[in-house]
């Protein structure tokens, strides 16, 4: 008879052990029900990941620990193997922060006992690689196998062997992985290559919590699907789903649990999101069909991946409504459209907020966006709040004490754009928020978020930033998307795709006359993302030497003869580079600092993927020279 | 002729290599002239520490290098010999996370060329433990020593050995660590062990980067004095001056470089905050005097720390004015007379901002704290402003388009509170600060910041939240300090102290019957703290298990018998314990991620060095079975 496995797709909530308990004894029960003999849970299945430092309170371990007991004692008397990641504690050792000893761990569980594995000196298996790059802080929590060799004077090769594991009177080598194990490329050390250097294991099983980005998967199945094909072993990668997060950046867990058979072939896969089982028999894996290759667009992923991220932090933070204020420009429009899908019309009031700045066309763009999608709607003018501000702010005396003299503030076109967007934000949505029962939306893109065009307190603020990883360019592919292929009407006007992006907050902005952002999207989209998301990041200095050489287009992945038509000369083009250069490490770090949470989809999202410290702007002394050289040139 | 030594306590600016070498090669240029032979500065002196992923930057990394280069150049023809911290990188090899090899490295240099380390593959000393908690994030960017040792098939004992200098044809063996290092209690290998197991070495040095927090120079004079004695060696410790931030989190380095002679005594020390050197001759550093123990008190280092560390943030931001708004409370006061400290009374813009509820007996007292000071100051009142935002939600129709229905938004007394507060901050303060050409501040303490006792784009919001890591208690030592030992008079009214807190923003908050916060600081300071600033943190499971054998107030060091006086029954205990852990868990994380960046002195502040996940509040199984006891017992 061939070994009955379930692979336990669920989801799994951060901090919250009770429920994650209570979730993977009912799924025990089901997967007993249909005859598997083992299943196994995500990485983390009980405690969840993403706590940020929770892992330091002492009675949140031990309760982790006590849940982790309930699981084992579940077994007994049952013919059910079960595989589960949780938190192992030693309570008689030390991390080197001084705090107790906490591994990542592996645990295996039958008849109301642990498996012991041949060489850890734990019941056990230690998770031996630990991320510690974008957003994952494994070494800041969890003491790694590698170091624990250190410890007992061996390595960790000698530690990692296959668990031997005896089901219904038959053995099995099973090579445990847990997550970062099987992503080994650039560790001194391959934990797979440790687990076969002796012998040859019946299967791999890969546990892991691992977020969802764009790309990831197709890449994953590259690297397991060799991994089963180089060992001539099946490997079964169970992943959890669900929602966590490292306060500013919100991840979602797509799961996607994938069994490949020995040839490395995708033979069984777990639905994105969706919390299931899939079950297979060991011995006839190599039997099924390889399941074709994912070919949903970029933007088809990245709309599940958000819808998914919306919906379920609207019901962690238990909002059922949200407010909108909506402009007549793109990104409140698509992010009303999103929202409403998710919530329905009568959840989501959309709020226009004229001055004497904006035009009848984007007011009826506006009124047109509210229509299609049949919302509650308010139109709110601010002009006579802003009038009051500037007139209390220009009239009051401001008073020197010290010298007992008087003067008055006076409030520049400049501040009064600001104060235009406080007053939308934080004086109308805010108030429509608090008295509809409702949180209001931050409806930023990744290109202003990146240079901090936006107003803090105003366009900048709400409880969420679900847009905030996504380029102008992919706000704009999601807008034809949603239209196209979930409303399967134009909800979001055409006028709105159309018409030229402004903040309309002065007549220099004026979009009837095509004024608007300053932001030329089509270059500084990828202008921005080699700021941010090239593996090793782009400064000015690697710009600047691309554009010397001809090459920036092609480097950046933009239109090419992009670059001549924005900016004729040498001079224009180091001006732009400047400008946005000395926001992107200046003022927009400030304003992100106080940005709301924000939503992941890329590879790097702003936030906990993307550390950094409010330094100023800096330029390389190779910067500076060639700068130099080409302005002299000119 | 005995060794002279200059330990140059430089002031390192995070991310402009191009300044600390500026810096650098003048402070050699002065050691010289004073006839030192060798000059030692801090730790990562070239680039600085605290970067975020700025490390990520190729170009940023090969500029560190170039201007290291310049420094070891500068050595040639003299003969002085230099210490120095920089990264260091090879670019033919990898982090574990794929990007370019980086160490955090000790560069010695003399003759135009660099010292070899005898045992070490590159011609630098590599920095051996990493610290990976509280705000440090070395594993994320570094390679250690550790990990490098395991690459080339040994072990980091194999590698460390004291560094042979030669000076003026006397030879030294030099004990070389760098920070951490010199901190290796919770680690399985101590470097110092390390070096000096073949061999005595002549002195250490330990180049820092360490930032102030409260009692951490005690410790270390104890920590470092045990090296010295236990090895029979003088250690220098040469320590960075400067303001170094995580972007939410800002870290004052205070220096306080210090000699330790070979019996463990300090002997030399750089005042904190000062850019200097402290010139040492190896051979008499036993004949000086032992330095008295440092006895200010905690009040007086914060202060000195909050000072710095406002002044040098201010600079950093080029902003030389700021607006504060003063309610006649505690808060605002310190704020006001701190401000007023650094930038005189005339840029600081004071603003009091009543509405209905606040009380003549505030509003006398704000206007008292601006005479007291001198600054400027100016009265808006937010009554009109409130009035027309409640009248524009209640009475603009709000449509439903679906159902062609109309409604309208009803405003609560307390939604009404909320729009106050945001009245004040979003509304006036950032129109009179942007208006002023300033910045204004949140005043908010570290109690009220652990519950999110305050109104997100109210008064949770401003550029900087400088006493956002002191407890409501230190901030009234503040005042007392501020009025008697800087101001030297009563600039914060007596009357603004003894007060009862009060947000002021319903009449259920009327300071003049009384009413106010529902924080009772004495207790709920310390019960926070242990949340927060235990290095095993307290949960409600902690917190009921010390109420339950009554010991709580010993273990929270609060007063005996405030427990008892507050909450009369285990029910009332537990409902208060449940509603701010709830707050702390919940809606206070989502209040802190869009907090302004901390000031930090405590062990502890929010931010980087407290991550956190909006995963809200949890209780243990044991917390929830003790509570049903408690509960039951009634």
């Amino acid at each position: 008879m061939s070994l009955k496995i379930a692979m336990a797709q669920m989801e799994v909530i951060p901090g919250h052990p009770d429920k994650n308990t209570a979730k993977i004894l009912s799924l025990m029960q089901r997967a007993a029900e249909a005859e598997a003999q083992l299943v196994i849970f995500p990485e983390m299945a009980v405690p969840g990941y993403l706590l940020g430092d929770t892992w330091e309170q002492s009675a949140f371990l031990a309760d982790c620990e006590s849940y982790g007991r309930d699981i084992i004692a579940a077994t007994e008397g049952t013919g059910l193997t079960v595989m589960f990641g949780n938190i192992a504690v030693d309570w008689q050792k030390k991390n080197n922060d001084g705090r107790v000893r906490k591994y990542n761990a592996l645990f295996t569980a039958q008849n109301g006992k642990l498996v012991q594995p041949d060489s850890m000196p734990y019941p056990y298996i230690i998770k031996t690689l630990m991320p510690n790059y974008r957003e994952f802080d494994d070494t800041r929590h969890f003491f790694s196998l590698q170091k624990l060799a250190r410890e007992l004077g061996t390595t960790p090769e000698q530690l990692l062997s296959p668990l031997s594991l005896k089901i219904e009177g038959r053995h099995y080598d099973v090579g445990c992985l847990l997550c970062e194990d099987g992503w080994s490329a650039n560790y001194e050390l391959t934990p797979l290559a440790a687990i076969t250097r002796s012998k040859q294991v019946d299967f791999f099983v890969n546990i892991s919590a691992s977020p969802y980005t764009l790309g990831k998967n197709n890449r994953r199945n590259i690297v397991f699907g060799d991994q089963a094909a180089e060992t001539r072993a099946p490997l079964l990668y169970v992943n959890a789903i669900g929602l966590q997060n490292n306060g500013k950046t919100i991840y979602t867990f797509d799961g996607s649990s994938t069994a490949y058979d020995a040839a490395g072939r995708v033979v069984a896969e777990i639905p994105a999101y969706k919390e299931d089982f899939a079950f297979v028999e060991l011995s006839k894996l190599s039997e099924l069909p390889e399941l074709p290759a994912d070919n949903k667009s970029d933007i088809a992923h990245i709309h599940q991946a958000l819808r998914y991220g919306i919906s379920h932090f609207l019901q962690d933070i238990h909002m059922q409504r949200v407010v909108i204020g909506i402009s007549g420009g793109i990104d409140s429009a698509v992010a009303a459209a999103l929202y409403t899908e998710v919530l329905g019309p009568e959840n989501v009031l959309l709020v226009n907020m004229p001055s004497r700045f904006n035009s009848e066309t984007t007011k009826g763009l506006s009124a047109q966006l509210a229509h299609n999608l049949g919302c509650r709607y308010m139109v709110i003018p601010i002009q006579q709040s802003v009038e009051h501000t500037i007139e209390q702010l220009e009239q009051t005396p401001m008073e020197y004490l010290q010298e007992n003299t008087q003067s008055s503030l006076q409030v520049s076109s400049f501040v009064a754009e600001n104060i235009q967007a406080r007053d939308r934000s934080a004086r109308v949505l805010a108030g429509a928020a608090a008295a509809f029962g409702a949180g209001f939306t931050c409806n930023a893109n990744k290109a202003e978020t990146t240079v901090g065009y936006s107003t803090l307190y105003g366009d900048q603020s709400g409880f969420l930033a679900a847009l905030a990883d996504l380029w102008k360019f992919q706000i704009y592919e999601l807008a034809y998307y949603l239209n196209r292929e979930i409303f399967r009407r134009e909800v979001i006007p055409q006028g709105i795709i159309d018409i030229v992006p402004s903040a309309e907050l002065s007549t220099a902005q004026n979009v009837d006359e095509g004024k608007g952002d300053p932001l030329k999207y089509p270059y500084h989209d990828h202008l921005f993302r080699a700021f941010v998301e090239r593996w090793q990041k782009a400064a000015p200095e690697d710009i600047l030497g691309w554009y010397a050489e001809g090459s920036l287009e092609d480097n950046l992945g933009c239109e090419r003869g992009l670059i001549k038509k924005y900016f004729p000369t040498a001079t224009d083009f180091i001006a732009d580079l400047e400008r946005w250069w000395n926001l992107f490490s200046g003022m927009a770090v400030a304003k992100r600092i106080q940005a709301p949470p924000i939503l992941a989809v890329s590879r790097r999202a702003y936030g906990f993927d993307h550390r950094e410290a409010q330094n100023g702007p800096y330029y390389t002394r190779k910067y500076r020279e060639l700068k130099a050289k080409l302005l002299a040139e000119k």
